[in-house]
């Protein structure tokens, strides 16, 4: 993996729309706003507005996915795959990235001020559904007069909001690469979410969601997380990581940490649970296990579409199994859409689609070659 | 699933041992005693005392194998499999259940009061591991003047303890049945009963172990229960029983349950918090984790064991997937031990060693009349 995206520093931006009494509605019925997006562009637009590749996050990720932030060692979180002569080659084209609504990392969300009241929105905050953070995203393209997308791309709930992009603007989108992602959960993937959501909402910490004056429910979100880092990998990558290595010689007999499996999932989660926040996590599931465009909900019935498809999927993943992006050809391939799948040979599990870069840049590279190219043909 | 076993009502016994001084020394040094182990037994014993099978339970089962409680509507855990006429057929067979040490069901655990102080022993109980789970249950054999197991046979940490025999005393056990066990638990495994134990130690009402006055952790033991249930079933299984059906017409935009499988949940760890201690929780999983069978520790080098193995695997179950059965067959046969392996093509998952009635009596049956028989010849 490169770390270098040749971008350097970059800075987070903010849009504020749906001022009241122009609020957003939601799936809900409910509406909401003021809404601030938190976003970050990267590349040159070019003078056709041609270029333009909107990049989805994935549930815990943010709008800052390459280059590096005033005074941060760490880049972006899909650094790897955005920059010069990097899949999403920023010489070429023009990247935007927004944190989604509900989110905790500067657009609006529960930890939000609701400046109704002057106080945090905590569970005040409306549902949350893919097609609300689609249509929020929609606002800033507006904002910045953007007509057309040249491609849509992520992973996991990433890919959730590619399809949701497709099912709401399909002309707006040329091309889309849903990553490593479903056209709706299954209930074991559901049951992974309640678990996560109980464990929070288990901890007396929460205080029913509004714990901003006393801290975060750190041990339920701890636990939540550990979940979610479990399912993340997969038994071959938590083999090759960890085995049955012992953080000391022997067993503790005793229930402190004995095995280095043990000590990764804590440490990991601690470090989360100082950058999210659980209320987020709530809304965050949520929406993921709402979101449903199976059947004729991906493109409306009687609709034809040309938007070129890229989907992606990888054999160890067993939170979004490749059975899933194989429904979506499907679904695709019945309505005439051109789509190109691929299934990578990763042994990371779900994590794959932040880890596999060599392959995922060869695919993606070529994928929009091509898709960039037609338009001038 | 038969539901008769034809064993009527049967009550749980109890033999204590270990009586100071002569306690019973544990693995990681500790001693133990006195300890009482709760056991049932069905069947006749015959005269040669050679029709003696042991039913090893899993990690939250108990000595309540078959027939019904004076009073009880439910039969034992694995009544479909034990009876007249049964897999293990109690015309045929003497069958002996026993509740492990560090159980919560009758024998002594951290729940149990502690004579020497006259309280719980809550978390200065000693850890336990499988080793010593059989080192009590031999006890019990003696004090029964059992010299020899014509079977010992378990599924999952019950298949754990059939291998520790076969480990500890492999001349006392003439067969042996694990399904759906392993030789050791993987990193994912540890990482499993990992997030489960934080789940419960993270819960105020855990009190360090020191609940007993005050009620269980109730939400932490739930949240580490439904995480179990998860794993026990397979996302087939889960789809087939489930599927996306919501609980009510419509999503109720709000964290209550919306989905089926949300509520099933719910309600399958409240009446697990009813039943299960919480400490014993921590306890079994942590002896689980500890359980290495792997290389040389299943047949020490050098010796030649003459117990006739049958190991069934489910193809479904992805917590003790078939590669782990495979591992044992292979060092079963490396060291020339008679063994017969068969993978069961059951969708239910790891909770298939329960479900899957038909194939298992069928096989079950045969290997035990065949072992049954060669003693006569």
């Amino acid at each position: 993996m490169g770390n270098e995206s040749g971008i350097g520093i970059v800075k987070t931006q903010y849009y504020t729309f749906a001022e009241p009494p122009h609020e957003l509605i939601l799936a809900s019925g409910e509406k909401l706003g003021p809404i601030t997006l938190a976003y970050e562009t990267y590349g040159e637009l070019n003078e056709d507005k041609s270029n333009v590749i909107l990049i989805s996050h994935a549930f815990s990720g943010d709008a800052h996915v390459a280059g590096y932030h005033e005074g941060d060692k760490k880049a972006g979180w899909w650094d790897s795959m955005i920059g010069q002569g990097k899949a999403f080659d920023t010489k070429k084209y023009f990247i935007i990235c927004a944190n989604v609504i509900g989110g905790c990392k500067g657009s609006t969300g529960p930890s939000s001020i609701n400046p109704k009241t002057g106080k945090r929105y905590a569970l005040s905050f409306p549902f949350i559904t893919i097609a609300d953070m689609i249509n929020a995203q929609k606002e800033l393209l507006d904002y910045l007069d953007i007509k057309q997308l040249l491609c849509v791309a992520g992973g996991s709930m990433g890919g959730m909001q590619v399809l949701q992009w497709v099912a709401l603007y399909p002309d707006m989108v040329r091309s889309a690469i849903p990553i490593a992602t479903t056209l709706k959960h299954s209930p074991q993937q559901i049951a992974f979410d309640e678990v996560g959501r109980q464990a929070i909402m288990a901890d007396a910490d929460w205080r029913g969601g509004d714990y901003y004056d006393h801290g975060q429910p750190e041990k339920g979100l701890a636990v939540a997380r550990m979940i979610g880092h479990i399912t993340y990998m997969s038994d071959q990558s938590m083999e090759q990581k960890f085995s049955r290595r012992l953080k000391d010689e022997k067993y503790s007999f005793d229930f402190k940490p004995d095995f280095e499996v043990e000590g990764y999932l804590r440490s990991r989660s601690d470090v989360f649970v100082e950058r999210f926040d659980a209320n987020t996590y709530l809304y965050m599931t949520k929406a993921m296990d709402y979101f449903d465009l199976s059947g004729n909900n991906l493109i409306s019935t009687g609709k034809t579409i040309g938007t070129r498809f890229l989907i992606l999927s990888f054999k160890s993943d067993w939170l979004y199994p490749i059975y899933q992006s194989l429904e979506i050809v499907r679904r695709l391939r019945m309505r005439h859409v051109d789509t190109t799948y691929c299934e990578i040979q990763s042994t990371y599990g779900h994590d794959a689609f932040l880890l596999e870069v060599d392959e995922q840049t060869r695919l993606i590279t070529h994928f929009l070659k091509n898709v960039y190219k037609k338009k001038g043909e």
